[in-house]
């Protein structure tokens, strides 16, 4: 990771956290519904998707006022968190570690993580209205979160992802499966910034090749780590994945060529911001970092 | 039930209904997860919150196109139903029943309930984006609907229920739980329907109350029929949250002073819209049936 970068994505996070704090306080809330929110939140996440949404905006208009984009960066980290937290639930992956912390069910309870989860869904709708964008932009923001993080989204590869348990996919059912699963709501996440920033519809239209390009670099990348890198480093099991006898790109393709593939996506990506300058920088070295992390 | 209402409720009823179908077509999802969705919105609900938005609609505007209220109808009805299947989870209420049938994590599987759950909730916030109002008013739908439904809303109100199972909650108590957990969602669909026509915030307000009213009102009148109506007209198991050792109206009220509860609030509700003419009608039916209901 560059040093640049690294600055870059450190000067996100902390924008985004500070954000996240304000509009989440513990409060008074009598119950533990509070503290399960800000637990599923507050865990370590990379905050991939908001620093996705920082670099798309400043792609767009590298002036732009980024307190424009704290909310979607917001919106976007809760909506992830949620599906995290449900993702992990004894009914669905049935994880107890994520990050190197006790997942949410494991640290409140199983009822406490499904409201959580449901609590920042809304919250991530709530925080779209609450920018001082046009409201008609914000309408737009609100259909791209629902659109990549709806049944046609998101929920549909987490649905797709559980109904392939046990059974042989070949790698155009694995890739279909991640194109909703985790690609769709990282395809929202660079069109939000973008839409925040005033993108032209031809300008959204080579960032969404960016975003679909990454979106599945992500995974192929995530599918290494899970074989090559050890538990402590990622945070969760090693394995994983394979023990769960999931399909993974690694398992489909072999770890050579998906790491050929890895690089062919990443190539995909930097060639789809062709016609961007300087601005578009910070996207392209997060497209770097995503298939070259170790974690 | 009056002819006229029950003609009125029979109407909004099929409005509903037929546009949920076109807004959630069956497709060709090759998961089950737009099935368990479907499962879960046409189980014979009541779609008091549809109705309440239409009624409210023509209290502020009796000439209103309804087609602009419809995309807000099914909103709540998705949102209203999200809430159930997942409160109907083994780790939340264990609910195997709803309205006489197998409830969504019975007749599909639980994770296949969560998922259906979180796309039903997305799928109530992506609706608002749906109609022919101006962005301003659109925006005002999805904080209205986000404020009745997450985290100081609905949701915290199923977090206060949960954590008050065994444990003794006073009469203050119950109403704040009760407020929030089927109260808040209520008073936004009175909110919303008469947002959506064109409301002024002195109307919001006098609705305001009258929704507060019916909304505890609706919640006494569930626990009356929790003791007094069988299992059949229920379509749920008989004094289920007694069975819970839940605090409910009746066992902190008794039965008698429940009915003169009921009674209280119902007036309240008609004296909320003592400044509306003829075009409240539907609304004061309404408080009327909600108090007189057998199941």
């Amino acid at each position: 990771m560059s040093q640049d970068f690294s600055t870059f994505a450190s000067d996100c996070r902390h924008r985004v956290d500070s954000a996240l704090d304000h509009h989440l306080p513990l409060g008074s809330d009598p119950t533990q519904l509070r503290a399960a929110m800000r637990y599923s939140l507050f865990n370590g996440g990379k905050r991939v998707r908001p620093i996705l949404a920082y670099a798309s905006a400043l792609a767009i208009n590298p002036l732009v006022d980024l307190a424009l984009i704290d909310p979607v960066a917001c919106a976007l980290e809760c909506l992830h968190s949620y599906s995290l937290v449900h993702d992990d639930l004894p009914a669905m992956d049935d994880d107890d570690l994520r990050r190197g912390k006790p997942t949410c069910h494991i640290a409140f309870n199983e009822a406490s993580a499904i409201l959580a989860g449901d609590g920042l869904q809304t919250l991530a709708f709530d925080l779209l209205t609450q920018t001082d964008l046009p409201a008609s932009t914000q309408i737009q923001l609100v259909r791209q979160l629902a659109s990549g993080s709806g049944a046609e989204g998101m929920v549909l590869g987490q649905a797709i992802d559980l109904a392939a348990v046990d059974h042989q996919l070949d790698l155009t059912q694995l890739e279909n499966m991640h194109r909703h699963k985790t690609g769709a709501l990282i395809r929202a996440a660079v069109a939000m910034g973008a839409t925040a920033a005033g993108a032209t519809p031809i300008q959204l239209h080579a960032l969404d090749s960016y975003a679909a390009a990454i979106g599945l670099a992500f995974q192929v990348q995530d599918d290494i780590l899970d074989v090559t890198a050890d538990t402590a480093t990622l945070g969760k099991q090693q394995g994983a994945d394979i023990a769960r006898n999931k399909p993974t790109y690694v398992s489909l393709l072999g770890l050579d060529t998906a790491r050929d593939k890895a690089t062919e996506l990443h190539q995909q990506a930097q060639a789809a911001l062709r016609d961007f300058g300087e601005s578009a920088t910070h996207l392209r070295q997060l497209a770097r970092y995503i298939v070259e992390r170790s974690n």
